[in-house]
């Protein structure tokens, strides 16, 4: 049984304000949904923690669920994006060094529905 | 840099009817977040797909996010937990087995910052 995808994203080397800035951080998610052809169901949930604090994201997809957090104090953000259905290749490192000044960038894929 | 783990968790040969219904699966996801002491921050987003689809939840937490995706047709469902904290052990296939009747659990954990 084979119930998707998921990509397990980790950047590192973050530009620090850039982490903290909701308005650096949508078009990051606009150009993976459209890159990737997702379709978005409801309001992005976003939160922003107090002080230092960074960002979440939840997105509910047609296609499951695309997750940021963002860690401006360590320089790190992680994505998660779990498709339930076969997608195109994405330049997770472009997109991340371009979006967030990443220094690093690993991706994990994993594939849902047991091992 | 560590940026917390997350807990990659399939559940297979659940009953079906169980993985449509909200009223089943919302005590499931209190019951993890009772017993591992998470905290909401505003409201989970629900969505019930049409026809023989299943459901999907996302809540986001203080300590990162927990996501529920069900497929009725496949009688299988995913949950991710992410938490930047440290947290106890949870007994996944037991709450799985008594939520959802699943026959078979799968736990993966990952370290998130990075292999």
């Amino acid at each position: 049984v084979t119930l998707g995808t998921e990509w397990l994203v980790d950047a590192r080397g973050c530009d620090a304000e850039r982490l903290r800035d909701r308005g650096a951080l949508e078009p990051l998610l606009q150009r993976i949904i459209q890159e990737l052809d997702l379709h978005v169901v409801g309001a992005p949930a976003w939160h922003q923690f107090g002080g230092p604090g960074g960002l979440t994201a939840l997105v509910l997809l047609t296609e499951s669920h695309l997750a940021l957090h963002t860690y401006p104090e360590r320089r790190a953000a992680t994505l998660n994006l779990y498709c339930c259905r076969p997608r195109a290749a994405f330049a997770w490192g472009d997109a991340l060094r371009a979006a967030l000044g990443a220094a690093d960038v690993s991706v994990r894929v994993v594939d849902r529905g047991g091992p």
